[in-house]
């Protein structure tokens, strides 16, 4: 069943153009692994001597994909990725695992390549056994079809309840050569920063060795996908993998420290923060997306779980669906994380506007002046917990009534 | 704002005669602190010698009214019993204080005794002053109309977004003496299993020391209150206190390991664990009462964790609430919750149908007969783990639409 949801409010207004990163070419296909009359199947082609990292589900039930990635991670060579929607191949025992197996061979016979250098994503519904069967012949045509874009039809072959399809890009200089960097990614639920959350793809031409390339995508990480939330469910899939096919003219990089990286470090984290925003904005049923920020807090750490109570809260959710500034629901929220907070030191700004200080209502808060904020599409909830100097940022989207909608009637 | 959602279809088909307990008498009013039309302050007086016991939020940012009962819980005595709905005296400062000094002053001199063994208890919104010289000549009043009965007018004045009033009662023998215990709660949102959620008072004529009476709530919370979960969100406001007058006719205990209690102690849980179930069967929008049991474990923690994992589930929640049996979200919920689990030793129940085992689809899955199941209203989710001896048993609600409804325009 392909969702038939309006496209979030919160989606950009204007899709980037997205360049042709040298090395990487793509093809999408319709396979009717469930979906009718859509794409279903990506299948993108890597230079030869591309490196891989990745990042993965904390799930302690992943899905075979999952499995059959984090194996051929440690060769750190990458030929082809395939990624299928409408069916996640997990919680599928063995039969799950004959489907990486054959969907493997399918796509190396397509690449021309070992089944060990095959990245394979898979989502959609959870315990259906995946028929790998059918990416016979069309793996094979996709091979023959790949081009370098356009980008947009392959984020849009990966979405499931995704609204709009997500794509992002930068470029950076290394030794005064241009390298490019896009990525791709898709969300919308089970969705929850206890890793690369959901499914993203980053494609550069940059010549970055394996371990650097994963070194990079962890920290990078930390600092965008695992900053969202949709409703704290972490998927069995999430997978965050990122191919260099060392096609721009300039002298490897193998070693992290290497000051080379600056640029293409920030540029990186830029595109990763992109699309992991961009997730939160198209959250089932989301209208407002939502910035939580916590400050002030005896250590990162802790920040962040504070951040993670706030924007995981269904009570402050649906206070900001309805457009109610009720920052009681967030001392709640404040107080159940279990971490140091001291009611009475405790500030509460909904954007530049502070309603709560020392614990108790700001004298000058305007019901008015809050109301007519609430009212916008991109709210910031800051904490200040007036501890130490832990700060951290969460993004999320508020709770709808389509959100239950969407999730109630999903599978069947 | 009153809430005028209709009643759960989940209450009680029959509310219990609740009997008049030797020792407590009580009345309410309405001080009009927030709701218009409605009662909204109960005052319990508690025969002289009255032994109490209590247990609270784990919040860090308390409700004045916690702090308030914190501080006068080591004297082990209580006379008197302030609860209001409407305002929760929370993350109001020095107001708050002020506030419930003044209640504890209004009530003591009502029921002709100390401020110290005064208890408070507010239920209702976050961060407004909360106006205790409403309190006055109010609970005077109610000190002269208070009477034995009826417990569903004491029920009543405490709901916020509860559509029904809770109550529930026992009597077990003590050295062949009969005594009785009564039990009112109110639960609605905010729920969340870290402490004695909400709001509750339990009370009996029985002679119970207050450390016997303190070490017999905190058990018995463990295995009622402590397993209910509503939306995961916990209250600055959780109180459930236990008063035991002491008029029954046998000898006072004073020793935990009495083994007169025993009796006594399963009649105790059996009320707390009717109350609580009456809070998930109440929560907000809930169309469907939900079980979660988990089996085969490491341990009972571990076991908890897991079910906690599962019934604070938006997407288990939401799959119920469309009458989906969704069981991939079910191994999702356990893969995220960090807990040592076996994908491939994974067996999944509703109800007595087995849908999943081994870590896949149970090949003898019926489709048909488990969706008739999810059209109950008791649903209950079994999971096997195949680890180990640890189990643990969680109560939670559907997560409808009309939660969402609820919480975003509580407020406004």
């Amino acid at each position: 069943m392909a969702h038939d949801a309006p496209v979030s409010p919160l989606a950009p207004k204007k899709t980037p153009a997205m360049p042709a990163i040298a090395g990487v070419t793509f093809a999408t296909a319709e396979a009717g692994i469930r979906y009718k009359g859509r794409t279903d199947v990506l299948l993108v082609l890597l230079a030869e001597g591309t490196t891989v990292g990745g990042v993965f589900t904390t799930s302690r039930c992943p899905s075979a994909a999952v499995d059959w990635c984090r194996q051929q991670l440690p060769g750190g060579r990458a030929r082809a990725l395939v990624v299928n929607s409408g069916n996640a191949n997990a919680f599928t025992g063995r039969k799950g695992q004959e489907a990486v197996d054959l969907t493997g061979r399918i796509a190396a016979k397509a690449a021309g390549c070992k089944p060990s250098e095959i990245f394979i994503a898979s989502t959609g519904v959870i315990g259906e056994p995946l028929d790998a069967r059918k990416f016979e012949g069309v793996l094979a045509d996709c091979a023959k079809r790949a081009a370098t874009g356009p980008w947009i039809e392959a984020a849009r072959a990966i979405m499931t309840t995704d609204t709009f399809p997500k794509v992002a890009t930068g470029t950076a200089l290394i030794d005064g050569v241009t390298v490019t960097i896009g990525g791709i990614a898709k969300g919308a639920g089970m969705i929850a920063p206890d890793m690369a959350t959901m499914l993203s793809f980053v494609f550069t031409d940059a010549p970055i060795a394996a371990p650097v390339l994963q070194a990079l995508l962890k920290t990078g990480t930390d600092r965008s996908f695992n900053c969202v939330t949709v409703d704290g469910d972490t998927s069995t899939s999430d997978t965050l993998l990122a191919f260099a096919t060392g096609q721009a003219k300039c002298k490897p990089i193998t070693d992290v420290k290497d000051p080379r990286l600056s640029a293409f470090k920030r540029v990186l984290n830029r595109v990763l923060t992109d699309l992991a925003q961009q997730v939160a904005k198209d959250g089932e049923g989301a209208r407002k997306f939502v910035e939580v920020r916590v400050e002030g807090a005896k250590s990162a750490k802790s920040a962040r779980r504070i951040a993670k109570s706030i924007a995981n809260s269904p009570l402050v959710k649906t206070a900001v669906a309805g457009e109610d500034a009720n920052w009681g629901r967030i001392v709640m929220a404040v107080g159940k994380a279990g971490e140091p907070a001291e009611r009475d030191r405790l500030a509460i700004s909904f954007g530049d506007i502070r309603v709560a200080v020392d614990g108790e209502r700001d004298p000058a808060y305007s019901e008015e002046a809050t109301s007519a904020y609430m009212k916008r599409d991109h709210i910031k909830i800051t904490v200040s917990l007036g501890l130490g100097r832990g700060s951290a940022t969460m993004w999320t989207c508020d709770l709808t009534k389509a959100y239950v909608e969407i999730n109630g009637d999903y599978r069947s």
